[in-house]
């Protein structure tokens, strides 16, 4: 994926207006601010992450001018007035099919199949692109979509018209019936009426003894990664959307929905239908009665109830007047 | 689809009983009171719609003896006690699969796609009836079925595991795994504890630059369209109900269900499992917060959350009592 | 599906510690309490059951030392401190694939297929397990998988992407593109972190008329089964849990979800979005309005809403205030 590139040649291909005095290192790569890596690019637009910027390893950050005074010297800046936007046009030039559902189109004759995956039981009409790996004793169904760069662990159980992307799926995970792993998340922006869809190169990591249900979907992360703790069991029709992290050994009732980048914490009981709202904080331990809207974020151990969700105490309270 | 036929052989096909009198004229269609042609039969049995069965083309109108004192002279009654129920018949005469999901069977071999469809990449086990349109830089993925009488523009990218049926996809388009477009409305009548399916003729239309998510479910229109306006995002596990019609630039997301008939303006957004009653306007740049159950007509502008739904200024004071 | 095999054994096999001195008699099957065969082994962990327990005609059943008092001399007692783990051992022992949602790959070639159900209309890509019952002049769409010891009735309409395990499917039935029909219920246990999934080896019994929207699950029941009735018409992106019962002419719209082992009278009409708590009781004739969140009985008849659902009038007067 690395690409041995210069800084000048990226910002021409993305249609991105510089200051032709900037020097014109090299860049290999469009990451987050806190990447740990030489010569990537990355962009910054909310102060929220003004502590990842000071630290940053980045070698040029694309900025709006307002922010430029907090920009370590030795970053170079590319002003933006729409940085997202422009970190965006970044992100599909190093990953052109990061804004698409679409397949490679690059994938295993049934033969090569059969021939390098020989202890993988298949169903019918497979579809398995170049470079997936796969554990021992892994059983998938029919009409199955594995798509490049996914990886798959040992006594993993894969139903029928499952699509997987930019997946890794550890050891006993079981994914139920027509369930869509790592699609890309719902991003985009509207500017000036046209709508520029966001790149998604995260992933979605599936560990250990999980269980998905039927009919789910679990979006990828924009940049980080959506996380399902181990042991955590999902029931059918749920949304988790990207950058979503999820502990351990929580139960997610049927049609659950959680926002983008909320963070879950371990032991987490979740009752049908209950939806989270996006960034927010869920504490160890908690209980979310059936159908609660939360909105707020949720200390260790409480059990909670209503939309908007309140203590179940409150909720029983408010009802019984 | 046209055919030549007479009014009397229809009826009787349909065991419909009419008066023997009524003149057996030629008739070639059924259609919606308002529709713009010749020698169509209809039906009325809602005085909601007085104003276009006052200025109707039809030939013949089933109706009620009730309202048979507004039909025009023109057009030829055929009295009934359950209009829809025969109008129903009526259309599964002209239209007999329209209440079924089912596929033709009339699907053309992998090498006549290879043929007529140069320029388009299909997956793997694609199925495709005649008549499908498709136009540059489609990209389609596995397992995926178009039914006849689709068309799909150009730029489009359809995942894996997609139905569309009776769908006219525009330029730009992105319809991600799973979805479902284009399926018969939920519509049945129960006479006597029998269950009566109606047909459902009309067509979703998806305008461009539109994104639906997947594992999404957009019934057709019973007679008229389902439209989704351009450049509107739709996130996953959405239902969008027969004959609604959504504006430009509106912002979906995950779980919301929108029931059938109800027309939504431009540039609203709809938080996650909010859902919207039948037969509803929602204004212009209305945004309804995530999980809002609303019930009545939203004013241009508003903005509204909870269940049901009020203005968010009334949500927030009612939750910090 | 019989063996004949001894209790010794079986419970040797399970790595169940029991009492040498308990008989070595013959057992065939794990069974349901209420079961009306010879030679069973069953369980017992609920005083709810009490009544099933004093009259069964269980050989052997695993129950916990607190309860041991009630358990009639001749049943055979194996005790044991978590009682549903063993016995979701036992069941795994008899029905090896039962907390797996994997196919048998044990189907039919394309031609055997072909041969075997002459006047069946299937679409591309079917797979089909041996032992699968199909009546006359049904429809098949594509990418469909049917599992062994499914049956399906005349008349029946199944869409695409569609997936049927352990379903018995009753005539002019429709079952929409994208379902999932006899999953898996949503069960497990955890046990000092470590999670057990329980295998449920009911079935899902779909009568008469029924019709089943797009990519809705329906999961099978545990021990017992999951049962629409006559005539009952459920919208796109429903979930319906292990051991429902739903009555006859029964009208669920879109995105409904029903909690496991529900018991649901004849023509109740549920409106969108709404959810029903685990282990209910809804009588006949009921309505229940868009979005509500059922978590009591309700009587035949009454007309409900909320959240908490409450009596219509109710929810109308409390949010005109």
């Amino acid at each position: 994926m690395i690409k041995k590139l210069y800084l000048h040649n990226i910002l021409d291909s993305c249609n991105i207006v510089y200051k032709k005095n900037i020097p014109n290192v090299p860049i290999h790569r469009a990451q987050d601010l806190s990447a740990k890596e030489k010569n990537f690019i990355s962009f910054f637009n909310n102060p929220k992450y003004l502590n990842l910027l000071k630290i940053s390893q980045a070698r040029a950050v694309i900025i709006p001018q307002k922010f430029i005074k907090y920009l370590p010297k030795k970053i170079i800046p590319i002003l933006s007035n729409y940085p997202d936007i422009d970190y965006a046009k970044v992100l599909n030039f190093f990953y052109p099919d990061s804004y698409f559902t679409k397949i490679s189109y690059n994938n295993l004759s049934p033969q090569d199949i059969s021939k390098k995956y020989k202890n993988i039981k298949f169903g019918i009409n497979f579809y398995l692109e170049t470079g997936v790996k796969i554990g021992r004793n892994v059983f998938i169904g029919n009409n199955v979509t594995i798509k490049k760069d996914c990886v798959i662990g040992n006594n993993v159980n894969i139903g029928s018209n499952v699509v997987l992307e930019n997946s890794i799926i550890y050891d006993n995970v079981h994914i139920c019936d027509g369930s869509v792993i790592g699609k890309k998340g719902f991003g985009f922006k509207f500017i000036k009426n046209k709508c520029i869809r966001i790149p998604h190169i995260g992933k979605v990591i599936i560990n250990k003894g999980c269980e998905i249900g039927s009919n789910c979907v679990i979006d990828r992360g924009s940049i980080k990664n959506t996380i399902i703790g181990e042991n955590t069991f999902i029931d059918n029709l749920v949304q988790i959307a990207h950058n979503v992290v999820i502990g351990k050994r929580c139960i997610l009732a049927s049609q659950v929905g959680i926002a983008g980048s909320t963070y879950i914490g371990d032991n987490v009981v979740i009752g049908g239908q209950a939806g989270i709202s996006g960034h927010l904080i869920i504490g160890n331990n908690v209980k979310i009665g059936g159908k609660s809207g939360v909105i707020k974020n949720i200390d260790d151990n409480k059990v909670v109830m209503g939309y908007p969700a309140k203590s179940f105490r409150e909720f029983v309270k408010d009802n019984n007047k």
